[in-house]
């Protein structure tokens, strides 16, 4: 056979991107440290030298989420597969799971709870506020045969945070297990496993961790554990088995699918770096960049979507000022001045922008680079705009809080 | 709450990794364009230059799979996803799949079937042997309800290659569609694809591709996507539901997960490699150097495990030289030359070891450096070799074999 009826119709040559400043829901722009841990050479999966690095990514990451849970690790896939791996672990056929939904990733659980078997009660709340524990106790109450509560940390998609203490503290008053969804949270706002009691939790490597895309950092108490050793039914996902992944993750080293070398030592530099850095000091350079972000958007008259003090530092989502061409706006970001910010996402589409402080990006040369752009493309749309206003209010408030960690 | 609690116990540095040859199952050594390419600034998953690359990325995943089937694209996962994302969209509840076993992923993929409610028939073959068509033609006959043939065309765990085009026809002969593994030979042996008719085909990005580990190349045909837009059950995975992986991957570009960035482009760097250097001429120098080797290996007295004509040149698998201690071989062979080689896997632990020549790992360097490395550890530990005999051999033999492409 021949082989050329194959060729791609256009020439392709080397891929080199260009250098942007990434300031949208994640990723975030990958620090270089990691960027060259990457680009170490490839070692087998079973080396005895990557095995012992395994052992130190398992243990920097129980800092980061706060937790002493043995089985915690990170998953060989993306958030969703974090999240996925949750659902169709600890639900068997017919349990009931109370998901709360406030964004985009609550609806993405109700997905998850459905297709694995159970049976979703919904637990609605307006898109940009944080979940009502007050509803959730009502529907806790209302369902008292539920087996998971099941809601967001961080919602990606609208920038709010929701209480998650008080969450737990209500899902473990009434006997259930709890699912938390970290993957804009970690490395950017405090986050307490073990503290709050959480179950099972899920996060992404390219948000505060400054990753690229592509691996999801997972943790599992000892009663997720328990519970999935002693399934009735086996989970229906060979990939996503626990019981399978504790012989590989665990001290036996079980052969189960080939790791993703390179990125896992990438993500091991970024876990150094978080522990270097400090999670307080982490949280307090997150809630400093935010401050100077606001200070300077709100001197544009753009106004912020989610209220105090439920916003994420990390995901700013505003509302797109009245007669501005959204599209318009983020094109010439992009193409002028290699920013790149967050469209809206579902019911926000063409509403909202997130600009997003995550990781490495968030830094106060982004915060005076993106407001500077953001005047100059609005004024050149047309709209009226103080030039060099907002600059000089995000640069004030950067100075007056001293960070005190 | 104080995060001091929660510090590593030991002191964690950078991790530099050493610089291995890696010449067992995968993965192997990746090459400095690739792990250069993986380097490169992130970029957002829906910025219009990653758009345009990933469109790349599918046309040079076409030539190299040979089909211009249009859903051909990188699960955000390794080959095991890959696997999982044939079987959970194609299998709905009570079908009957025939998988053909002859080593440890043939096995795997029975676990898949079951557990995405299939029902499998087994056709079993002795491990190191091609899949016996005649058996499989029998089972057909006595199975006339079967929907899907599965099976592996380089099993990783022997070093055997079957007849994928005579098992493909036998498929359509009988009205099935057909599941290909080609995790191992996606590179490194001949594919057709389209030529051979194949619905379902899913390899990784470890093996003959060199790049490291955690993608999957899938390609699915046409009847593939009819069939799954027409599902009477949703797929019982979110993460893997090509209904919504159509969206991302197509033209609409819908937002379904974050994509693993800078894996994507190393893998459009290793695939652009492999379109320059041409496929028949990879299939070429993966013979030359497997010969080479082969030469060697039967200098010193090693048998192979698989019979000619059936013998996968980037996967060889010989029999341990009696009284031998596999383990201590390997454990020199890594510690004082810096060389990992494949132990046995399942039914040939202890009893086989694996030589993987795969793409970047496929030169006749690494041949010599092996074969040397081997006569070192064997004679120190008492056996009787001829020093420089299989090196001689060897050369010789990659002399005699110039590449006529």
């Amino acid at each position: 056979m021949a082989t050329q009826d194959f060729r791609p119709e256009k020439k392709i040559s080397i891929f080199y991107p260009p250098q942007r400043v990434l300031m949208g829901p994640g990723p975030s722009d990958t620090h270089s440290r990691i960027l060259s841990a990457m680009a170490r050479p490839t070692l087998g999966h079973l080396d005895p030298v990557f095995v012992d690095m395994m052992e130190e990514l398992k243990s920097l990451m129980r800092y980061a989420f706060q937790t002493n849970n043995l089985l915690t690790f990170p998953v060989s896939g993306p958030g969703s597969v974090g999240m996925e791996m949750c659902f169709v672990n600890m639900i068997e056929p017919g349990d009931k799971v109370i998901v709360c939904r406030n964004g985009v990733f609550g609806g993405r659980m109700i997905e998850n709870v459905e297709r694995h078997g159970g049976v979703a009660v919904v637990v609605d709340d307006k898109w940009g506020e944080p979940v009502d524990p007050q509803k959730v106790e009502d529907t806790l109450k209302n369902n008292p045969d539920t087996k998971i509560l099941a809601f967001v940390h961080a919602e990606t998609s609208t920038g709010v945070q929701s209480d998650a203490k008080t969450l737990s503290d209500l899902a473990k008053r009434y006997n259930c297990l709890t699912i938390m969804d970290t993957v804009t949270s970690l490395g950017g706002t405090p986050i307490y496993i073990d503290g709050w009691g959480i179950d099972a939790v899920y996060s992404g490597s390219q948000k505060c961790l400054s990753c690229p895309p592509g691996l999801s950092p997972v943790s599992f108490s000892e009663r997720v554990v328990n519970l999935v050793k002693n399934r009735k039914h086996k989970v229906q996902s060979w990939f996503m088995d626990i019981n399978l992944l504790l012989g590989y993750w665990g001290s036996s080293r079980t052969y189960h699918h080939t790791a993703p070398t390179n990125s896992l030592v990438g993500l091991h530099e970024a876990l150094l770096m978080l522990y270097e850095e400090g999670l307080e000091h982490s949280w307090a350079r997150h809630q400093r960049n935010h401050k100077a972000l606001k200070a300077g958007l709100q001197t544009m008259g753009i106004e912020y979507v989610v209220a105090e003090p439920y916003r994420l530092p990390q995901l700013n989502a505003v509302h797109i000022p009245v007669g501005v061409d959204d599209k318009e706006v983020r094109r010439r970001l992009l193409a002028d001045f290699n920013l790149e910010i967050g469209a809206g996402l579902g019911d926000f589409a063409g509403k909202v922008w997130r600009f997003g402080l995550m990781g490495n990006s968030s830094r106060v040369e982004n915060v005076i680079f993106c407001l500077n752009a953001l005047e100059t493309v609005l004024s050149n749309m047309g709209m009226k705009v103080e030039r060099g206003a907002a600059e000089v209010a995000a640069y004030q408030t950067y100075a007056a809080n001293t960070m005190t960690v």
